[in-house]
């Protein structure tokens, strides 16, 4: 089959790779004449605007759109739109809010324009191990384009999959990564409790790689964390600060709307937050009332040279 | 009534202070020669030696000990048993751990002595306001001890009580204070996120001491809180640093004994243990996993200076 | 001064009956026509229009709405503003979230219609201890309506206050309420502790009675709860089913956006959620989990009869 | 090499069997004639008695207790101790406390027995896929005795290893646990979130399926859950009721005693309490508070039939 790729970043560029890998042929467009060139150095072909990427495909046509969350992806839908004809399909292929993808979907029906939303897991390793792909929207569209899912999966049969209707997809990948969020925290403290006795477990490093054979928590997580702590098992040089990006967020606000508990999850989240805060008021809010009823002192904030 | 009061630190101190006033006679003791001298010089006994205090008083005898939970309770407590008879009565008012309490009450049993673990909360302004006290150990010494209770409680009537046997004063004495986390917690966590929007409500200290009339949320704490907030509203010159003692522990660990999920009184003290960990290793391990899969990049320790 | 209560329920009935003590003149409409009734029972007058009720104010008007949040909010402003005219005021003294208030407000400035957002704490006692009234909006207008705000409060000069602008009376009710949720689920779970230790503390009311006399934890709430304990200790007939409103989902939603940690607010939320789940399906799988690994069987849903 | 292999419920009968697997001579022992029969029928040999089992094997001996934690640890080790002698060594491969290990390594190493704990990971698939085996003790031990672990673990260079002194393998073992409970609690609240939009994602078993390959959450327990899933996707006949064993308890304890904040393996604990909290007396409070204040009423706990 053959393809535009809209958005040329390590995901976008990656997935062209493995799609061109698997026998298609992919059309990308960036506006960073760098990432542009990048495709080309690899073997594809690049367009120079979204006029030239339309025009260089034949109908019906499939724009594959792997650009940030949000406005980027309205902005390039509004620009693409006019551009493409009943029959053509819209891919998003990347994190954004499933009611978002729901409203995508029907705005463009109007147009006679498809539009699937494609939850895409596998991070930086997916060009070489393959991509979780969750489709949602139309399955007769999905079906048709059953061939770019085969590529991009880890295998033909395995690893991705029509979940639902619209917005399924992407409701797919929040949960997903709220799941993520959830087993990174329990591994990241037990190997934290793990850290303050390493007069009793030397090697963290090592228990993590024994942990992958055998054990219950293994998992590619863990094969993950194995690696980086094998290199820095005293993680020196990160520090203790943990961005967050709009899925962790979704997933528990989803989670209170449908009245479903979700304290892990949720405290993942808070976790992170917590991670970034600078001088945290509400423990030094904690301090004075200690100090208040009970004459306890304060710490210091700065204490005396 | 008399009694003997040993430990004169602030607690023992006030405590001394609050019975005298009440009418009640007070030798008191403490290892430090100053503390013995400020109860003189507040116009009490003062004892130099346990065995002088116990000589000074009338028996049946009271003893109340007012020093750390833990081996000093022990210690006090081994030192006073051979000087005492049967028909005298220790008090522990100390935050002690209820099943110390029931052990040494066992053991002193055997000696005809009695023993009263008394939880006793109220901090710094029990001197003015009284102390609230939970009782426990036999009913019928806590009915002839009443006078002293009633001295030290708010009111006579009111503020005191026995709350059963054996250990049942440190037990209730122990969830109070893991209630009082719980509360202070969420206090600190509404003001810190008041604290981010003072652009809304910009004077927090006014808000908070508004809210201690008619508001649901009025409370004692909420009362010193809004003094140190009315004294110091951006908490200027405390570290976001919070101690904790056994109770809050010991709560938590009860409450998984007992099987009662307790998740925002554990939660509390994992707020506090997180106040002070310095560098989190949990939080460095989950930002090396971000990297590791995602390719984020981590925010390094020392930014370049 | 006179004002007119458009809402009659309990909260907007005893209001208006305090703001009446309070020597002012209160015209209610409600379309209940018992609730108008009762209102004039009481010795107030009804109009039995909004138009009635505009006609019947001297102005500057002041029109106080006591409806429930969200849609019913934004209609009874619909009705009334082409009812007022410049110079006129309408509070907002319900549950309404603050960027409704803020969306109100700017509306009705156009109109030349002040806006107060006045968040109302107190409950079925407010009527007889007074309310706790936190007021946003223009700080002209709230000093105009002071001997409103004084008449509603516990004390001419406490237990009400000017905030902050627009939405910033509304914020502050949300925060409270949040506090409130955390307050409330720390008794609850001490309480929870101490029930299951009944052989030592057999009485449990008796515990939450001397509590409110001397302790750090005595507040408002433990009155309300100690009156309900002594009442019902074992709490029959009370089913484990908690309600929420959107004040505590809208802390918890406004922490996050904040990026400030509110782990204990939110857990608080969150147990809402859990009491409410009847055949909880994450505690189904993780239960199909450990039999799926450890052979560890499961507990069957319906036990053979 | 050869065993004496003690207990063999389960998790003991299947080691012995893997370890014959492996080429090496076991002797089993268990109270219960008809275990002892199974191992016979697969080809070992079973002793109907501790002594029997020590005269059967060549010195040095080894003996494996796969026996519950907690008292049966201690008897069987007082039992076996007095028909061992110096050179031999016990192995505890259960889920005992780590620091009942460090005890129990000091106690028989008076008698020049050696200890080696080891935790071991792998549940009723270990037979086929080989234990996790995380090994504590002295390192010289371990390293003689290596050909079991390597007949045991997924293979002879993976999956097991010795992790330090006395007590390291049972730490690492409940460390292990503790994060499992996370990750499991992690993946239940997804899949009860996404079974609330059955109506988006209406094939939870096929998502489940999909994550298993490419998938950032892909892990064992995910390909366990998908197949839990696939049979029975609405949990059908399973009770929301989940168990936990001493390690989750431990971690979390070890996590406070050591000022390492594991709020979310922490929540995990508390989740499977709360699975099993009957009749919840917090929540009943809750409501009867609510009703308090607010006059909201309570839900009836037995509703008019």
């Amino acid at each position: 089959m053959q393809l535009g790729m809209i958005g040329l970043g390590r995901m976008g560029a990656n997935m062209a790779q493995r799609l061109q890998q698997g026998g298609h042929r992919v059309v990308g467009f960036d506006p960073a004449p760098g990432a542009r060139g990048r495709l080309v150095a690899a073997g594809m072909e690049a367009a120079d605007s979204l006029e030239a990427l339309v025009s260089a495909l034949e109908p019906p046509r499939v724009a594959w759109i792997m650009v940030p969350a949000g406005a980027p992806v309205d902005a390039t839908i509004a620009a693409l739109q006019p551009l493409l004809a009943p029959g053509d399909t819209i891919i998003d292929g990347g994190n954004s809010f499933y009611r978002d993808s729901q409203r995508r979907a029907a705005a463009l029906r109007e147009h006679g324009i498809a539009y699937l939303d494609v939850g895409t897991s596998g991070g930086v390793w997916g060009l070489a191990e393959g991509y979780s792909l969750m489709v949602g929207g139309d399955a007769e569209v999905a079906g048709r384009l059953s061939p770019l899912f085969a590529a991009l999966a880890p295998a033909a049969d395995r690893g991705w999959g029509h979940v639902g209707p619209s917005g399924a997809g992407h409701f797919a990948k929040m949960i997903h990564n709220g799941i993520e969020y959830g087993m990174m925290q329990a591994y990241a403290e037990g190997f934290a409790i793990l850290q303050k006795r390493e007069d009793l477990v030397p090697d963290i490093a090592a228990l993590a790689e024994l942990w992958r054979h055998g054990s219950v928590v293994r998992s590619w997580l863990l094969d993950l964390t194995a690696q980086s702590l094998a290199g820095n098992p005293q993680l020196e040089g990160i520090a203790p600060y943990v961005p967050d990006s709009g899925e962790g967020r979704w997933t528990v606000a989803e989670a209170i709307e449908l009245d479903v508990a979700a304290p892990v999850i949720t405290q993942s989240l808070i976790e992170r937050l917590r991670s970034r805060e600078g001088n945290a008021y509400a423990d030094r809010l904690l301090s004075a009332m200690r100090d208040a009823f009970g004459g306890h002192g304060v710490k210091p904030d700065h204490p005396p040279g």
